[in-house]
């Protein structure tokens, strides 16, 4: 059983933030994010694009905002169940929760903070009798660990950045990179595209387009697949080990839909006159996944309600103290790693 | 008459980002404060000082933060009033308001947004009879325009940071730079403290300590003031066209106290639960000014305030449109000045 102080269901952008101002007041969080990797729709929608109103940067990239925000909470070691969905939340008499995953990961804390965003992202599947029966045997609808591909046959279908890019790096890695389309035009950057273009001229990536799966074959675990030139309506039987369809992840609210939140518009109504705490006192909800009279779906949002929630969180683990909050410029940061950042202090120096 | 579509009082980081927002809806904008710069505390109290707890910025100094400011409100034109306060408020009968400074200056807008911090900074004063007599005839608080030292005799009395920086910058542009502090240790950054000590032992600074300003002397302007060492109780006197004394600025709510809007804990009352409106619809208070419950007086909290408040003054200036809000990777940023940022499309291309 993993234990925090502030559970937080979410590790976008103000999942992220939540954990830098927890560390504040000294309290510890852990993050759930059914994606492999944090930053959310920032890191899985658009890490390349520049995002304009975040307050104090004229331009900066979704992935870079993602990447700065890992290196400011780093201090306060947050803990990260990646790559499983939070399922059910559990009420102890004590009045703290216990959140487990599809994995049957278990959280125990006296506070849980859902930062949702739009949703637990959810790949979208290609429609295969027989998928069910090779997901985790070969079937993947994500990349979590790509030196698992070391040396294998993978095939990667799907014409947008992901496919490109992991088809990119995978060139490297894997034995065997074929990447299918059902175009012969792939949507993406342009030095993405370029790329492929190159390693295939090269031989690194085999390309079959326009083209799509149509059937799956193999004992126990995946061992070929049937692939259609859409064209011609020819089959080409491929050896495989690895079949990853990259055709996009959709957010859905899921689960957290049944945990008894009151739920507005697809997502959890708050106070937020005061500490954007949900109908259930101790689980609070920031950022994209609540909703309140003139509510903006916006990073620097999420920010504010992010810093307002953990102060009530900390008089909820501590009623009995008394926080006096104190300017990071004055006070410094005081990581859980035994770092300390602090602002120079001002010499006294006489002159002569 | 200046006529602007938001009239922010106030040009410290709130009333900045506030800037920003109104943009993106294409609102202009035009600012008052009381010090000749922008930044408000920032500025003013902290320029080399990090700052930790800015989303996204690790660390960043405040002056830092206020340049990055500037540069993302360019594109939306500002328009400054500076070095003058905000000192009366009148609402004209068809709901729009007419806001007049101590110089007289008249701002004409449907909407006023106070982000006056902790108040306008006024200057600690030195306690000599005749002072007001010289106040713009040769006795200054602040510095706004450099240029007007040139070739003059200047004495500056302080033993801070804005002491030494100035006495520093104006070593360059004064024909005569005096510095008078009442301690023989100056409190200030160690390479400021420096600089002093090394323009002194050059003879372009004159330093004389411990010793204060007595009394000021001249015919409708000022010429020569006495300065009495406090070891010896000896004066001396010294020819000079200005005397600026850098005591330091202490921020007062000051006039807008009178204005009618419902004050507690020395700050303004604002409906958090909706868009930060004060009890007079219309005028909308953010940032460190307002309070409600919970109130945190961060940077971070005023950025998410001006964004709320501005899209509820959009509704007040154009009740008739029905705004909907665009990502601004998604829509990008339309500059008044004609500029256009946007994010770079993803290409659609074949691979052959
Ligand atoms: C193309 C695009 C452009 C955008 N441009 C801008 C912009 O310019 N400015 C701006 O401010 N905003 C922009 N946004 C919106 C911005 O990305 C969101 O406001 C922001 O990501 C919200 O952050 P969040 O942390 O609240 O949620 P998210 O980023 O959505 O993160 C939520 C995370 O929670 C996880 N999750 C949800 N439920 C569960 C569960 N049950 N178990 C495990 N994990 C779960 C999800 O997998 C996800 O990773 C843009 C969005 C898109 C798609
Ligand atoms: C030493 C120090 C360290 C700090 N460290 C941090 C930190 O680490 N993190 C953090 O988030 N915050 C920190 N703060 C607080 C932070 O600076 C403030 O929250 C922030 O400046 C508030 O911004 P604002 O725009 O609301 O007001 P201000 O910055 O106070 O600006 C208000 C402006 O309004 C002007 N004004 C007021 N009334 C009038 C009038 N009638 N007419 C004309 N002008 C007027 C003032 O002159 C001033 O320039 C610190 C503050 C100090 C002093």
């Amino acid at each position: 059983m993993i234990k925090t102080d502030i559970l937080i269901i979410g590790a976008g952008p103000t999942g992220l933030f939540a954990v830098f101002e927890a560390g504040l007041l000294q309290l510890k969080c852990h993050l759930i994010d059914a994606l492999p990797q944090a930053g959310g729709q920032c890191s899985e929608i658009y890490p390349k694009k520049p995002i304009y109103d975040i307050p104090g940067f004229p331009e900066v990239l979704a992935g870079e905002l993602v990447d700065n925000l890992m290196e400011q909470i780093r201090p306060f070691q947050p803990g990260f169940t990646l790559g499983e969905r939070a399922e059910t939340i559990e009420k102890l008499n004590d009045g703290t929760f216990v959140v487990t995953t599809n994995k049957g990961t278990k959280h125990h804390a006296p506070v849980v903070a859902i930062a949702g965003g739009l949703g637990s992202f959810e790949p979208r599947k290609p429609l295969l009798d027989n998928l069910a029966q090779y997901e985790d045997n070969g079937v993947a609808y994500m990349i979590k660990e790509p030196e698992m591909y070391r040396d294998k046959k993978v095939l990667i279908a799907g014409g947008g950045d992901s496919a490109l890019d992991w088809s990119i790096f995978l060139a490297d890695v894997a034995e065997e990179v074929t990447l299918v389309h059902r175009r012969n035009e792939f949507r993406g950057a342009l030095d993405s595209v370029e790329k492929v273009q190159h390693l295939k001229d090269q031989g690194k990536i085999k390309l079959m387009t326009p083209a799509e799966v149509v059937s799956l074959h193999g004992e126990g675990k995946l061992e070929k697949v049937m692939v259609r030139n859409t064209d011609t309506d020819e089959d080409t039987e491929v050896r495989v080990d690895h079949f990853i369809p990259l055709f996009g992840l959709s957010p859905k609210l899921g689960p957290i839909g049944n945990w008894g939140l009151e739920i507005e518009k697809n997502a959890i109504k708050v106070d937020n006159a005061l500490d954007y705490q949900t109908n259930i006192p101790g689980i609070y909800a920031i950022g994209d996944v609540n909703t309140y009279p003139g509510k903006l779906k916006l990073i620097l949002c999420g920010f504010h309600e992010a810093t307002l929630m953990c102060q009530s969180a900390y008089q909820r683990i501590h009623p009995d103290k008394k926080y006096v909050m104190k300017y990071t410029t004055v006070g410094g940061v005081t990581g859980f790693d035994g770092s300390k950042k602090e602002a120079p202090k001002a010499v006294v120096k006489a002159i002569d």
